[in-house]
């Protein structure tokens, strides 16, 4: 196979955008599309036609609900380029669902499911060529529901709108350690703590936490303040299939002083391994590398996100 | 004095906007001028000329920080029009106090203080004949700072906007009513208690909250989740002035049990009296109309505000 960057296939489906892949960070490249669709806040979503427009700015009231209180949400996710140059995307009705959750307790009506899953499809199709060749990343796809219309007190806005676009992103560990290094005290991310009593560990500023002590694995339930995190839910599963026991409980900070494994579960991070955890004067260190259970499960995870790794559990769902 | 929709004075500045002062509610209609500046998040805001734009749309990032992320931060505040015209803002310098506060804790730059004043005053001014008539209500302005320019992880956009349009507002207690009335279960708002006890009154969903027992007033220090409301701090000085006793202390929920008024302040309510609040089954019924606390400090308030009370604080700032 040529060089990605100047293969383009019979079909002209396969082309790549033209920048250098080996370069691909976690810098923001906006992908050339973008869904757009509006309803009023008393309305549903419907499919149109005509959604997907070039990307480019989009007008906004100066009073948009979106603007001055904060009424929007957002989800990501990822399109993954198999080996053989199928387009893969990763339980996009969990994304969907949680999309629903959220705008019910944001008040706003929200897509349907296949709607909000038809949608993605169509941004990524749209931008196949900005999905990263295989290996070399993915294509972040970034699902927005916000109050567009405009309001003067705290209400639903008028008009919401439900907007999609991307963005290719490189692997986030090799980004993940520049940011780390650059940060002043020389941490790469911060623990949250329950806001009741500061002594249960809830998650990390983008991702959820597990701990491993031996054939146990643990990570904090969710409980209203921690994202329930899909990557979180298919480790879980993972997990479970390879004997492990898991545990969904409160997790005392002080259970970290004495586990094997610390690591880190998101759509960007993927699954992370943390080597030390400082509380106070305290630091921690935990195992990483080859031999260990994080390393498993993120070999597994991706596998299957790839297609590199036959799909049992009917998470991925083909673009074309 | 003619009808104010119809007078036009021989300089054209006490010109009114044509719409009917008396029927003015908490609708949305925009004024016809806005403020916009913007900056890099590495600099500082500076003034320039010709800030101030027709009324319009703005355009944004799909990626902007403020869409995706929610870093912003509102401020609001009243211009008034005097018995002889002159219009009166109610100490704007706290707005733009506050505002540098919210802004170093969402890593933003912020507008001097000079500079915010000046870019309310050329708001109000620009938007001059949007001042409604005197006892007709006041013009709302509303300035934001807003992250604008692309992010695709969590950290500071790298464009800061700085936004100021403003909008006529009559009294909120008319629509406050309308609201109550239709409100489902028959409550007009919500009294939030502190999230880590649920024992003590914090604030009320636009405003902070006060109770009065004999010669004492109280209300709930401001301990990082009660809003420093700018007419809550103008409230207790009055207060002080009057020879009230003024605590600002933690309110334990049982103190709503027995007191003789209950009245919340801010901006937009200014000082509204509670008649009643329910918790679980238990209603408390409190002292409203005419010979109450409250009203006679929002005779104050609202006398300095027009200027119909000489301002011995020096609270107020003319525009011209």
């Amino acid at each position: 196979m040529a060089s990605p960057t100047q293969t383009k296939s019979d079909s002209g489906a396969e082309k790549y955008a033209d920048i250098n892949w080996d370069e691909l960070g976690f810098d923001l490249v906006p992908a050339d599309y973008m869904y757009v669709t509006k309803c009023d806040k008393e309305e549903n979503f419907t499919t149109e036609v005509g959604n997907i427009i070039p990307y480019a700015n989009i007008a906004i009231s100066p009073f948009a609900g979106i603007l001055n209180y904060g009424q929007g949400l957002l989800e990501g996710l990822k399109a993954y380029r198999r080996d053989d140059g199928r387009v893969l995307l990763f339980r996009p009705e969990q994304n969907a669902q949680r999309m629903q959750i959220g705008a019910e307790r944001l008040c706003m009506p929200s897509p349907s499911i296949e709607h909000f899953v038809e949608a993605v499809k169509q941004t990524v199709l749209a931008n196949k060529h900005w999905v990263p060749p295989p290996g070399k990343g993915s294509l972040y796809v970034r699902p927005l529901l916000i109050g567009s219309g405009p309001v003067l007190s705290l209400v639903t806005a008028p008009e919401i709108s439900f907007l999609i676009y991307a963005c290719p992103v490189g692997n986030y560990h090799k980004v993940y350690k520049a940011i780390a290094q650059a940060k002043a005290r020389g941490f790469s991310d911060v623990l949250f703590l329950d806001a009741v009593t500061k002594k249960y560990i809830e998650e990390v500023s983008s991702c959820n936490i597990f701990i491993v002590k031996g054939n146990v694995i643990s990570t904090p339930a969710i409980c209203g303040t921690i994202l329930p995190g899909i990557t979180r839910k298919s480790i879980i599963e993972i997990a479970l299939g390879f004997g492990y026991q898991v545990e969904e409980r409160v997790i005392p900070l002080v259970d970290l002083f004495d586990v094997d494994e610390v690591f880190c579960t998101g759509t960007a991070v993927v699954v992370s391994p943390v080597a030390s955890i400082t509380y106070g004067d305290k630091r921690i260190e935990y195992k990483t590398g080859a031999e260990t259970v994080s390393k498993k499960l993120y070999d597994m995870l991706t596998g299957i996100q790839t297609g590199r790794i036959e799909d049992k559990m009917g998470w991925t769902v083909e673009i074309d």
